[in-house]
């Protein structure tokens, strides 16, 4: 079995070394390559001698490539992950400085800066797929790439690739559930969109406890570590119960808007404070200093506070569900097909399903309220223009999906941060052109 | 044939007596009834006694009757026509006033001043409501008490009065079309929701000619006078060639939020400017200066300037449609049914309809964009919850329904501003109260 | 303005004519050009000289022409209307006895024998659309040949023509509403599709009476003269009543299948009895030779006896609406777009509709009764898969088609009765085969 | 742990007492409550005694009560399962013998039989639920008393009894799904309602591979043991493979009626012949005189001739699987909740579902094809007309349910057939009478 990790330069990727060396036993990867671009060159090559390193240590039978010849890799894999970045650290920390100057939202998958990261990765995206429908037509794409339920959408809808698209967000919920009832023998049944997540129902000994459980989660949540990425501003307990699901850390942004921009406005400082893409960056850093210890074989423990905690172990524990067929029922991006009546069979969501050797099946819950049915269809939309703007470089396309974004300024102002940001990734947005 | 005008103290008044007189001959009302409250009295007897030199000098058929006592004027009434204001004049202005104090729009019918102004409307028109099912139960509301939609919808859900809402806004869309075409032999088919209208077809010389020609409508738009009530910002013909409709001036607030805020915020000026509603104060303290003149026994042309011109024009007119049976098409709110299928039956829509003397009946259209789809959903919800919570007086619906506003601040911010509305206006709102 | 009738062989004809000549004022037709194939020369001559003497005696300025080349014709023609017949009348006779001589309804437009028509008829009038597309693509085409709701489902999604449908049935409704009522000034609102149309509201003075009017109407309906083609089995008043809404002639197929079924079979004896067609072939061989008569220069009285009364009247109203854009609310076959929420947007229904010179709107009614949507759905999705049929030549899909028609025996049968089908209009059916 | 089983006199009781001995380990059933009525009293005595003796023999820690006092049995129950049959094997009969008379499908589960058996057996279904909610609110109501579909609709929709319906036909589709595959490493996705499912998707070896492997299940099933309820047919390849989906053996009466009425009238011979009702009473009555036997101690092999084979063994597996939430993947009927958006979100259906201690959680399938989303929407508009006069007792619901189905002789025969089978069930029909 071989697994081709595009991006696989990243700071991530002893964690999913790590996640493969720890299953292969019931997963037996005999080859992983690492793929990464030019410009990722330096750091494919430490990242990649640790994790030849941590595989020789384990002591398994598995080979792990490094290589700048993404065809190359592809060629006959099985399961290929996702977690590049295209333009790098810096096109993140321009995702969050260039709104959060004009008084918006600036964060990496949510917003203005979710948007640029879609029109700059979705082409990216659906050229890995092309060649992966030459080169290895039965693999599985396993997309952890931001922002997921876009990038997923765009290949499983315009590629014949089978894509599942994964996010450690979820498992926030799961793991507050678990501390919540002090035992883990309990059904999360999860619905709704990647980052627009929520809990709506808790199957533990026979009942749907989460109407009765729902101020305690809240506690549990307000009170415990989260998803790094996210301020942990407690959630209202009047809000969540009238609400009537669990709602995942991002919906803060939608929710809590006004102290989210607080916030991120007070350390942005009027342009003097750093972004949290330029805290990730300096952790990757000195973790790339870690990573070049030749005596450094396992995982070091300072990755954890890097944030995407989870990740690589939702990507290893999906691939053995599918290698295995087992079954097993994970919160993964997959076809709609009336799971959410509302959005069209083609949207991709974000849902509780059962993993099989085939694929997911989700789980079908019962209706959701209708505020968060009129939530979900906005954000499908917005994502759905955002792909369509993507694929064509329609500049209307584009303003009219901002105009859809609550976390977006509307009007003239729409139009001039989109020219600075078109101005500011323009080696990354080879279709577009700034409008005046 | 008997009218009630509920608030006819207002200075609307002349306008419909006008109406009134104009038509006599194809609507021979015989009894015209004026009620205000007790702190209208002096306003209802000024413009009441203009009304009636007016219907004098006009010399028909035709009785003004001022009264405070709302059940005897509704007795045996053929049609019922409101433009009463709870709070007055003071209370819009404290709708505009507390949202810009916190830099969100500040306006009668949109965002957080409009929600307010429905959560005191509601149970005051549904005591109408009540009062007519007793005393004159096959009478006709003719509503045109703002938020229109809301307060439409919630005598059509929950009274069994026959309700139609009317607008002075799409008027000018159609005024619009004829000023472009040169000629007012078309048919402008309209749908969305009140002050969330789009024209959506253009028929002339058998053919749609909407797609063609909306360059043409918006640059017209843009030269031409419009509503009062909002600031003409031009449109930008690429927004709304890519959209496909002709939007109502109100969409400004929602497709140029930034730019009606900041209008709004200098003019403003951190408290010490005026609001619409104080200088439409002003002008109605003229006109009632007018009013007062003895000899005055016409529509003063003043009154032109008030804002709400075509109103009462409007309402005379669908009130000789129904009387006359005459199947004219006119712009109004009536119940979904299905028209725009993706909201509820019961939903309160604005439409071009044919008018009976059983109500109207919509013209279908065909199916709108998804974008505006989505945006009808967002504002439809919004209004659903909001009819629940001035029912129910539930503080977290009202939580719910301004958390999906896209004009209102989203978080800790939103019950601040709520707990101070709330205060602001106790007197009207005796269900609410403060939650810390 | 030039008219093109395609069938202008037709007995029909001279009702078209008459109604041309009673609207000349308000509709001045100045060429009419009957169409008709070799096969259709006779009677194209015979009936195509009485339109000419009946013209000329009404002194109009309008001249007829007569012609066997249809492009000739059709070249820059204002309105196209049809009421050919492919087979002519000996494969309407097949249509019937084939299905009767296997115990099923042997009908003209239901069960086995509409069936067979859709699929002869389809590809002829594509044909006929095909070449307006080229010779007067903005001509209307006014289709009154059946299985009118296939045949003109067909031409809207299939060609770029504007196509409206009609029918003489949903007259009988109108007439014996007024006959009930003993004034014609209500408005009875129907909807459903062709053959399957409901009357769902009657607006009258100011109410929908229907629900307390249905008893009357039933009594009325079983008590007049209704469409000839159809046996005036009495309607049981409960079970119309339960249905809460009036059902046409037709419903009797669906209704009353074992009476209409027992009645045909009666008629029908084993085969030596005549169906209608045979009748109706007869009579029409009657008008021919009244026709023949060279001093006849007016519509003959026996023409009315031919069954489709009223259809001509029918057309003649809707080129004239559509003429003077007079807004006229008349019941056709028009595109669903939503009107029946429950069947796609691109179906045809018929439907009371506005008549404007773009078209029809239709008048929304309130949701049908489950029970009638059930039906639509039923009738619907046959429709669908039989034009699907009548353009692919399919035989699966034929059979799949047959199997949803609840007047079409299932099972081997089906197959036996399609094989012996297509064998005897082998001649109008070039893609089909039979198969063992 | 106590279960109860509601017409514990039937043959098939062995087979669920077998069910419970080998099951003992995973599954520790402490007591079963055998419940029968009066009439019923020898046949629990002779049946109950062999169960007794069988659980004795296995020397399982289990106790078999027999009672004729449901309340009594009820409380405290965890699960309850339903065997009965209102009017026992004499109304099956009827309900077969009655339409064959008229020469209309006899079947105990559909048509004109499987709408009397509903009439008769939700008011009881109905009354047990009642009892249920008082004696033993927690437990599960496991149905396998037909008409299924309709039988548990009735209980989920209008009690707050949890139920789950079960079915021996999906069984069938799996078990040929192994036999074509020699393997039983498969998920058989089927989807739709009790008697009328399909299966929809065939996931082996990482690919739905339904579609390729239609004919040869095709094949499989026509050679392969089926349900004996039901005449094996053989199926049409050209038939099954243009439908997309493999049907169940009950699909024949829909998709070859006449040959399965021709099967079934031959048998009945004019009255003189026995039918499927019949032969089973004699079976029945084979196997209670070997019940008799007081050294049988073991369920007999004659049991499996009897028809509902695999039922109780499908009881017990579900069971386990509450208990155990084991997540096994069964075929069961539950609410819809949207898994089949075209219909109602409360009307039961029948789909693979993940099986948890909080019922089942239905998988989604991708959208049916339209031809069968018509044939659903058809059944269940029927069965919710079915059960609301099976509530209500209206004569007219019933004659509109019967109407609708394609079963059923259409027109006054409907009024005459009603009024027989009325007549002929009066004992269990309290609330009907005959109308002339």
């Amino acid at each position: 079995m071989k697994i081709v990790t595009i991006g696989g330069g990243s700071s991530y990727t002893p964690e999913i070394i790590e996640g493969f060396i720890n299953r292969h036993k019931n997963l037996p990867v005999s080859e992983i390559w690492l793929v990464d671009i030019e410009a990722g060159k330096k750091k494919l090559e430490t990242v990649g001698r640790l994790a030849q390193r941590m595989v020789e240590k384990a002591g398994i039978n598995c080979k792990v490539h490094l290589t700048l010849n993404r065809r190359e890799a592809l060629k006959g894999a099985s399961f290929v992950t996702t977690q590049f970045r295209v333009g790098l650290m810096e096109a993140r920390i321009l995702d969050e400085r260039i709104p959060l100057s004009h008084g918006m939202i600036g964060q990496e998958t949510n917003g203005f800066g979710g948007f640029m990261k879609a029109l700059r990765t979705i082409p990216v995206i659906l050229d890995i797929a092309k060649d992966m429908e030459e080169l290895c037509p039965n693999a599985w794409l396993i997309n952890f790439t931001n922002p997921s339920s876009m990038v997923t959408e765009a290949v499983q809808r315009f590629s014949k690739i089978k894509c599942v698209g994964l996010c450690n967000v979820p498992i926030y919920l799961v793991k507050t559930a678990e501390q919540m009832l002090g035992d883990s023998n309990f059904l999360l049944h999860c619905v709704g969109m990647n980052h627009y997540l929520w809990a709506r129902h808790l199957y533990y000994k026979g009942n749907d406890i989460l109407p009765e459980k729902l101020a305690d989660f809240v506690r549990t949540t307000n009170e415990s570590e989260q998803v790094r990425n996210v301020k942990n501003i407690p959630w209202d307990v009047n809000f969540v119960q009238h609400l009537g699901m669990m709602p995942v850390s991002y919906h803060r942004y939608y929710y809590m808007t006004e102290q989210m921009l607080e916030e991120e406005l007070t350390k942005f400082d009027g342009g003097k404070g750093k972004t949290r893409g330029q805290e990730v960056k300096e952790v990757e850093e000195k973790l790339f200093k870690l990573y070049e210890d030749p005596d450094l074989a396992v995982k070091p423990k300072e990755l954890e506070e890097r944030g995407g905690t989870y990740y690589s172990d939702a990507a290893c524990d999906l691939i053995q569900a599918i290698y295995t067929n087992n079954h097993q029922i994970m919160i993964v991006n997959t076809q709609n097909n009336g799971t959410l009546p509302f959005l069209p069979d083609d949207a991709t969501i974000e849902t509780s399903a059962m993993i099989t050797d085939a694929g997911p099946i989700p789980l079908k819950a019962t209706a959701l309220p209708i505020i968060a049915q009129t939530e979900l269809h906005i954000m499908k939309t917005f994502e759905r223009l955002t792909i369509e703007a993507a694929i064509s470089g329609n500049y209307d396309t584009a303003i009219q999906a901002l105009t859809l974004n609550p976390l977006v300024k509307k009007g003239e102002i729409t139009r001039q941060v989109l020219n600075e940001m078109i101005q500011a990734h323009k080696a990354h947005l080879p279709k577009w052109q700034v409008r005046k």
